[in-house]
């Protein structure tokens, strides 16, 4: 994959926005690579995606925002400018159950996963041999005290200089302040197709309620529990003959497949957000 | 498909019974052409399921119950016996939308749907021509006083000889009193995947939370909304770009797929209920 | 929805495709509703799609046409535009199995599928009286002299103006001849995953092969047997216990899903052809 | 779970065959966790799997063995009873690619797949410090003479006792000679739905042909490439949009999964061979 700028816009909806963006990038010579737009009716916002290949542009992503910051005021732009080759930056929580981190390390490994890993972060020791295999550090956080485990963690998210948190099955629940001092910045993935079996264990909710499929869901976090905008969600097909263990077997699978299509969208830009809601160019 | 007899037990656990009942079909040379069973281990309960080749018994289905009814009290079983040669009675209660219906008439007029359907019931008028194509009596019952409404239904019910009511999008809730009549015997498609949004609207609710698939539910109705024992579900991928709209059309799709699933699963015996779970028998 | 021009085009790659056009319809005040854009890489060709609000444009569709050549000439585009106020019209080929045209009619009357119907062509009489129940003319051909019986079929598809020509489980192959003269607008449901199980008894084949799933495809008639280009495929799971007959049924639901679908696609515009292969805007 | 002998058996079908079996086990107490059976019609062939609690009999597996002897030799019965407190013995062959590696070990270190793992090997070294991390011997062999490589893989495979060999994306094409001396103990993964794409790059094929789907199918190996019986399938969509890189990426989440339902199933005794097509009792 060659480098690419991705720039993503989200401003009042009306006519003529999608001609002057591609047509400020026509006139430099920007060669767009891939586009996506969205209309959020009740709203009236218009939302957009457009990857610009690198190459094409006669200067580098700075230059690019100060010559499209007028642009941008004129509509009203929300507005960001990514650029393919800074890496971002994924901090992973984790407590006991690996097989999300298993999934996000392995497509870290493998180069299909693009992103910087500074730290693994744990309420548990349980993962440090797996972790530092990969070169990558391991650090516990205690949390006997919890609103200090919890400031220790956002001040090593901002030391690691981390874009996103990643709760990869991390069952603890943050608090409040951590919540809203990172919005839009902490993914989760819930054992649920919510918003059924919200909280505590899902698993043994749906065991309960005889559902017939079950599932996971990847979201943003925020101060109201798994209550935040959906990033990506799937189902399993299960049956009578299967215990709640069955399902929590199923659940890993469909988890880490959930999470890693949410990080993946996530960290190409293309979830936006309206309200409590995602719109995910794919 | 050559005529069978299908055996349907529940009973508490414990060896032997398998041997019990596949030895009293084999000592009438009974020709066993599928088994099935479940053990149900919070109840400790014992569900059971076999279709036996009608022409490889020496005895018709009464003498099969006559003889089978001291096995069965020893084991302390809730059974019954199905012919495949009497068609289960199916009365259809629709309203205005008719995608459910138009599915299970086509299904019904191809023999795919092995079963009579001696009427169809509505609350409005617009259906009848279509129904009367098929040679199916269609009778509107007029909902201005909804308790005589609701006991018509219920008259009507038991006068066709129904063995299931099924809901196809029926747009009334049924009364308790109706629901606690015809136990197990009323069939209802709701347009989400339950438990999630429940009552009105599901799709309004659906699109105004975000989900990224939407679903269908076939249950059983009990007194208790939407809360029934699940027999089928399934779900279906949405993305940002639809509508409440576009939602509803796919929803009916998914919806006429699992109430017909469900139906077929139901006629043939291969539900089971425990608590407020289903066993489904494929 | 209200009404709208979809323009498609597909012309040579490079630089500034989007803002010329887009930058044509701003000019003129057009809002657009949806736009998709793929570049075939191996071919360095570009496809585009977008759907603008009849009603922000100060011309009808025929004026556009004339203002956009000069710039279509410019791009080498090949290119159309469709009203989405003057309906497809589908000429639809059957034979005795119905259930496709049961699907496809049930979506026309309800609304769902925005098309005309001038006629359904069938080489036997079992499907006459349902058709006409719709109030859609049925013409029977009888097959006993296939030259002339096809010559008939193109002359009836020509005489009702068809756009279209869907052969819903049309059981005879149509003659190359026919297939060149109407290249893109004969559409076929094979009931297999193509490129698995080409010709006659897909369902035989598959569970002679033993495959877990079986599907169906949509696709462009040419005149190689079931090689034209695919617009929609599924498929879904069987397994060791489901006789060719359980196939037949399963096979049904999902040849009339996909049929439904991959018509949608095309009757929207959705649907260009590079090559052997379908770029889908959906 | 406790353990359980689970006893396999195929044999002529005729009546009284359940009841034999499942009378010699209710007969000495024993308790049936689990029973499956399933006729081949056109082979008039019977086979059938049933889980029996190991502490509800009063005798060991050999025991067990040799009184349920003259009853299987009655009734013509290929069978063999295993143990759930003997694990089966995987050897797992690599080359560079090491998705489903991953995913194997994964499932084994995590309690998931309960099998022993006696050796990895390859024809590369590249994933030597992976599989050594886990404690399990890796062992390179050297391809130049591949009549000898051959060789020394099948003397490998037994000097480990290995039940199964697992191709987990090994790159080379097994000699029929080897194929045909552990007929039903090789099991691949083809990445692609057969039978479509057998053979090299099914990838390119697919993304060539323009399918909407790609698949993923576990299979036993036989004397013929990609032709033996099937196991397990399962398809995923993609569009115009993806590239043979993005199948490729696809493609592994497939085939990782496919390969983990089907060898969980084959350890579990639950895929039985008729022919050229498995039973899988799930």
């Amino acid at each position: 994959m060659s480098r690419h700028y991705t720039l993503t816009i989200s401003c009042p909806d009306r006519a003529g926005i999608i001609a002057a963006v591609s047509g400020f990038i026509a006139q430099h010579g920007g060669f767009i690579v891939e586009a996506s737009y969205h209309t959020e009716h009740e709203e009236q916002r218009f939302f957009m995606r457009q990857e610009v290949r690198a190459d094409s542009l006669p200067f580098d992503a700075d230059e690019f925002c100060r010559r499209f910051a007028p642009l941008a005021a004129e509509f009203g732009m929300e507005w960001q400018l990514s650029d393919s080759a800074i890496k971002k930056r994924l901090v992973v929580l984790v407590s006991k159950q690996d097989h999300c981190l298993d999934d996000l390390l392995y497509r870290w490994r493998s180069g299909e996963l693009q992103v910087d890993i500074p730290c693994v972060i744990s309420n548990h020791e349980d993962l440090r041999s797996f972790v530092e295999w990969h070169g990558i550090p391991f650090i516990h956080v205690d949390m006997s005290d919890k609103s200090a485990a919890f400031e220790r963690i956002a001040a090593l998210f901002e030391e690691h200089r981390g874009d996103t948190m990643v709760l990869a099955r991390f069952m603890q629940i943050l608090p409040p302040s951590l919540c809203q001092r990172f919005p839009r910045r902490i993914i989760n993935i819930h054992h649920s197709f919510l918003p059924s079996f919200v909280g505590a264990k899902p698993y043994h909710q749906a065991h309960q309620r005889g559902v017939k499929l079950i599932g996971a869901t990847c979201h943003f976090v925020t101060d109201e529990l798994d209550a935040g905008p959906i990033i990506e969600q799937d189902t399993v097909r299960i049956d009578h003959g299967d215990t709640v263990d069955d399902l929590v077997r199923y659940g890993r699978d469909i988890e880490k497949t959930v999470l890693s299509r949410g990080l993946r969208y996530h960290i190409e830009d293309r979830v936006l957000v309206c309200g409590n809601k995602t719109i995910v160019f794919k």
